[in-house]
């Protein structure tokens, strides 16, 4: 083999893989979306044979002797080139050690998983769920152990989501934010209470689907490449390549605020893909690196950016048109002081950047403890509850407000949380970088995205997953991920939004 | 290879195949629903990458050993069996004779000719289309050629869609129509006209949608495995397998009776589809035979029994629940004549039963002159117009109107128009044949489809693809099929709405 000839192959193969996952990534959106709610089987006989054609592929011989053959002249290659081969490799290797069977067994589960959580939702029914969930916990740790016998299986898979984490950097992490969380939670609680009211009225889903789509370009999103659906948990999705991109929200009928936000989050998702380098499509650097900066992208539009007071004055005019009564008399201070309010709640979707983080840490709690054996998957419904009482302080009335809310351990995310948390601290970061050099809060006020996203996507998108987060982090920010930046903002944030008295 | 392990392996084939057909058939749905609109040249991507996947699974040697083996012991396998390697040779051998690059290029150039066409349709843009059907006339004549080149190319297509039929006995069957629909339209046309305006108003979207699921459920469809959409122009699909099928229709604002006969259509394929025995999933047997027998079906329900009084008086209560102003002083009678309303028209599928046919005869003479090369591509917008003036005696104001008005030439469907009249024909003979044992009014004036679709289900849906359209014809008629029957039932029905003169 010749190392053209070899590279020309290289291209090839993932061309190939990304035909796969553009077919089952459609047929799991498809399933989420549009899909008659009684073809889950359909989806699952199917996918277990593309699942199978995709181990094949990824894993076959000729794979491997390509692939190792590259590895061995790495020194040859560009840089983009030889981190095609490591990503790869590093899969190959993970896969290598996974019995083909149980490989295609586990799709086949968490296709099943899904629609049995779908249903089991809105039917306060996690009896119907617990024996998926079971098999998901069981086989995820049971794929840690094929993979690295050496490492804890929670290490594992925290360090597959967010590359560079652990439990102790976690725990180290967590810790830091909770010291500073806990006592500006209490003063907020004791602050004069934010009225949240206009928020609440009845939002027809049209109008809400209206607004998304003015939100959507008003951000800077390429309609001709992102889609628009509802499903019942938002998510985003990379049909095959960064140039067919989809996001999806819930409209709340009672609640303006919820789709908003959702889109405005999904859309930080998809303007981070969809920023790759077009050159990227149709390879493994295609798209965001890891679930932490993913997260730093999209809670930075939601949060950084949503829920600051210049983004509000841009968006009344929305507001306004497709609500004219509901919101003739409301400012825009008032609606920034609404979806700035801080108080401890149930559903971690709908929470303020503040209790945010603890929603996160119940969630990282739990499913350290059941990867550790401490905790039966039985029992974890009390065990949230419990958690939810001790770091929040309130009573969860149900398993559809609590332990069943999320989609992530349905679709075997297991290790994905904490990096919300991270991607927060790390966004706040970004827009202190930023700010340096762009005046943001100018750019916000004449509605103006295009400086925001040209650093954005100059600093990070363009790079899709060429760079290991670690790396990225330290190239953009020039100095060390410091959760205390993260901190110092939430702090002036709420000290501004609730009055409280300067130290 | 033992006869048990093959007969193994051919069910293991299939469904291979069903998988592949479904990702592909659903990347071609979401094109046509949901796709961002600048998404084509990603879709044709991985659509170029299944089909040359499906197309090494479908003709590469280890398929055809296995093929060969079985059909060189026929005599051994099972009636269900024996026809699915007939069947699969079949492809086999026609896909031998196309070279890989080209069936590849094939599949490319239908994606982007799909988009060109919707694109081109609205904008009454010919021009942009005429290369991408120039090319699509040229492969389906060239791939005609390879596959068998002892016979007349425009023959050899319109027996792959409906086996049995060639440009001889379209001929016949089309001239034999024509001798008694022309007469019939004449004294139509001099009778007092019907007046239709109850059909036109102002219809929402989301009312007209609530109606389309009432329809749904009205005639028996399982919507737990039956999707309704909309698109540009209404089609049926399956994916993968009957267990998961999708109908799709086409709001128009201003007209009640478009989408709700759109409806009625697709669900009838929808019916014959998801009819199929369940033992059939997963297999080439699944789902209905030929084009001709899907539209006898299709067109039943549409027209043979959606237009009939007792039907009509079935959804007058639904059309005044969603439409409850515009219906308030509507009866079943005036609808009933609204939407058998007889006259010379531009739009095929808005066409009634009586001018139908005449539509299909355009289509059929110009794609019979196109691929015997005496007309050329450029020339049939000019073509399209002039025929519609011969037959239908009306002025083709636009390309959009006229010759862009259907999907199917995009989509390579060349030969397809004449099984939607031969599938009338068909349908008005089991009709007939079923009233022999149904009393199908009754059972429409109490909103009862059950005995209607069983009988549908016991003579025909159930065998999906296991008998030849010409064997299960006979099967069911048990007489030869004769388009005198479809004459009559038109003469018996228009002369009542109309009132004409009974000699």
């Amino acid at each position: 083999m010749n190392l053209q000839e070899a590279i020309q192959k290289l291209y090839t193969l993932q061309s190939r893989m990304a035909a796969y996952s553009h077919a089952a990534g459609l047929i799991s959106y498809d399933g989420q979306t549009t899909a008659p709610k009684g073809t889950a089987a359909n989806r699952a006989h199917t996918l277990a044979i593309l699942s199978e054609d995709m181990y094949r592929l990824s894993t076959g011989e000729e794979t491997v002797a390509l692939l190792e053959y590259l590895d061995s002249c790495k020194e040859q290659l560009q840089e983009k080139e030889r981190r095609m081969v490591y990503l790869l490799l590093k899969d190959i290797r993970y896969m290598q050690k996974i019995p083909m069977e149980e490989y295609v067994a586990y799709d086949t589960l968490l296709v099943e998983a899904e629609d049995v959580w779908h249903k089991a939702k809105p039917a306060n029914d996690f009896a119907s769920f617990e024996p998926y969930l079971e098999k998901i916990f069981d086989t995820v740790r049971r794929f840690a152990g094929y993979a690295a016998p050496e490492k804890d299986p929670y290490d594992y898979w925290l360090n597959e989501f967010e590359p560079g984490i652990s439990k102790a950097s976690c725990d180290a992490f967590f810790s830091a934010l909770r010291e500073r969380i806990v006592p500006l939670l209490k003063k907020v609680q004791v602050a004069k209470p934010v009225d949240d009211r206009c928020l609440y009225g009845s939002f027809p889903d049209a109008a809400q689907e209206a607004l998304s789509y003015d939100l959507m370009k008003l951000m800077g999103l390429d309609l001709d490449h992102v889609g628009l659906s509802t499903t019942e948990h938002p998510f985003t999705t990379s049909l095959g390549s960064h140039l067919d991109e989809r996001i999806t929200t819930h409209y709340q009928e009672d609640n303006v605020a919820s789709s908003l936000y959702s889109v405005v989050h999904e859309g930080g998702h998809a303007l981070y893909d969809t920023g790759s380098d077009d050159s990227l499509a149709y390879t493994v650097l295609d798209g965001g690196v890891s679930m932490g900066i993913h997260e730093s992208q999209s809670r930075f539009y939601e949060n950084l950016i949503g829920r600051s007071l210049s983004f509000i004055r841009q968006i009344m005019p929305l507001l306004k048109k497709h609500f004219p009564e509901h919101f003739a008399s409301v400012s825009a201070e008032e609606f920034w002081r609404a979806v700035n309010k801080a108080e401890p709640s149930l559903i971690r979707t709908e929470a303020d950047e503040l209790t945010y983080c603890l929603h996160i840490m119940v969630r990282y709690e739990l499913e350290k403890r059941v990867m550790a054996g401490e905790l039966a998957v039985h029992d974890l419904p009390a065990a949230w509850n419990a958690l939810y009482k001790e770091y929040l302080g309130i009573d969860v009335p149900d398993d559809t407000r609590g332990v069943l809310q999320d989609s992530h351990w349905s679709g075997g995310a297991i290790g994905y949380f904490p990096s919300y948390a991270l991607g927060s601290a790390y966004g706040a970061q970004f827009l202190k970088k930023m700010k340096e050099s762009v005046d943001v809060d100018a750019c916000l006020e004449r509605g103006d995205f295009a400086p925001i996203n040209a650093w954005n996507r100059t600093h990070i998108w363009q790079y899709g997953s060429l760079y290991e987060p670690g790396k990225l982090l330290a190239q953009v920010l020039e100095e060390p991920f410091d959760p205390q930046v993260f901190a110092d903002y939430l702090e002036e944030k709420y000290t501004r939004i609730y009055d409280l008295p300067r130290e």
